[in-house]
């Protein structure tokens, strides 16, 4: 998927009333250390296979989002849940905290709400992840797909290479110290300049012209 | 109180109009660096020991918090505010920049509303103060009491080590780079699972009933 | 500026529709490394030392603010828009990610909605980059200049000293682990009580008299 050209954006989406629960609660009894570190080293695959993917990944959230279920809606690039939504990092009812989906909803939600979710393990509504930070947008339950289509369309609609070099640069430097950062930045806006795509687009913005891009 | 399994969650609260005002400013007049120090340092210990205290702190400001006021309320893991409370870092307004409370305001307020609380000093709404980002909801006042007290004992139901191990472990992470947190993370959630109370947590989900807790 | 007394505060400001659209797009064409090296450096410095600068510094938004344009909002210490403003960063749809806005822009801005921004270039209005983080207030835009006024004279009220040590150390300490930023602002205010204007605005309060700073 990473090499295919012909994918440009990525919609994560599911059915019914539960978007995802994360883990399989079977595979979390009656063993031992040499059986739960590999599900949690998958698991932490798969999200961080996410940010570094080099295609925009949107979650499209229709239903229930829990655990590492909303762990995964935190770390997709952008999220959009229908209004009817819910979100929780539950564990700690069960004996186990949340803490892995904790290390994505503390980098995503105010902190004094994402400790609040992990104590209580209660659900936030739609309106609540979007205002403290978890979703990127909310939609009418009966639009969702529409909206993420079109959304997904327009960011189609731009360069490959662009989008790849701009998501990997923005995680690479949200990790520095900010004067590190700019240095870090500058260096990258002027790779992007060197590349056919940004002369392309330039020069057919200037020209008042559509672009067309090599990628 | 950290040893006593009879506390299970703490509760900061006040009496009258304000829920605190910080500093005594009597103590910071007429004295030389070696009486400040000290007074900064106790400061700096009450705060750090909120967050190294293996028990959820709920802050339940019924009133004004101001300058060390203001930075206790977002160094505790939930604050939960009257709507008719107020918070301000006014310290800029007698000469005396509110430079430690900004340390945890700055980590739970949006950077922008942060700065000008500080460079002004006037107060915010509770409205504002959730919005924001520096508490985690707001009650009316008259019903303030009331709903910490159902907050508290919801996270008062659920296991002890469950909750110390997920505190600590939640406040480590977001001080690391991402992928450190996830390596972090994952080993705590492997040493959660081996103990008792997920065991029986867990084991109580799959055969739904309540679970009974050791810690 | 930097050293010249009568300069309390600097406000900066724009004209009709757009406030700022960031770098002027005919120098970045038909050049290369070296040509384009130079502009990200200059424009690197021109946001460092907004930060740099021992004054607040607040961003007057009255129209559209895109690219290195938004990111000088997400730099400025405050910033206040009109309610018809609004913010974008376009550069993904001309093939130029706008990976140095993002550096400011990541450090303001929740992280779900600075990576939409980013990857669509969708403008947000005043009203969303309120919500969101961007921005510290709105205005109508027929009081816009009036409110930054007045904002202006109240911050320019306060002791110079006061405000360039609490600006500076708060842009130092939220770069640091949480118990080193407690360290370092412990020492700070420490400094700052020795200094005259922390004396007399302390003895002022506490004698319920107006200050007289002697910055």
């Amino acid at each position: 998927m990473a090499g295919d050209p012909a994918v440009r954006v990525v919609v994560l989406r599911s059915e019914g009333p539960v978007f995802s629960s994360g883990h399989d609660l079977n595979e979390l009894v009656d063993g031992d250390a040499d059986d739960y570190t590999p599900v949690f080293e998958a698991c932490a695959r798969v999200m961080e296979g996410i940010r570094l993917l080099p295609k925009p990944v949107i979650a499209q959230v229709q239903g229930l989002a829990t655990a590492a279920g909303c762990q995964l809606v935190a770390t997709c690039d952008i999220a959009v849940a229908a209004d009817t939504a819910a979100f929780a990092t539950p564990g700690v009812q069960i004996g186990l905290f949340c803490t892995t989906p904790g290390v994505a909803v503390a980098r995503s939600v105010m902190p004094k709400k994402a400790m609040e979710m992990l104590l209580t393990g209660r659900p936030i509504s739609a309106q609540e992840a979007l205002e403290f930070g978890l979703i990127s947008r909310i939609a009418p339950a009966d639009q969702l797909g529409e909206q993420v289509t079109e959304l997904a369309q327009q960011i189609a609609s731009a360069s490959a290479h662009t989008l790849a070099l701009g998501k990997s640069a923005f995680y690479q430097q949200i990790e520095m110290d900010r004067p590190s950062a700019y240095q870090f930045a500058s260096k990258v806006m002027v790779d992007n300049l060197l590349a056919d795509d940004a002369k392309e687009g330039i020069s057919a913005f200037l020209e008042k012209r559509q672009p067309v891009w090599t990628t």
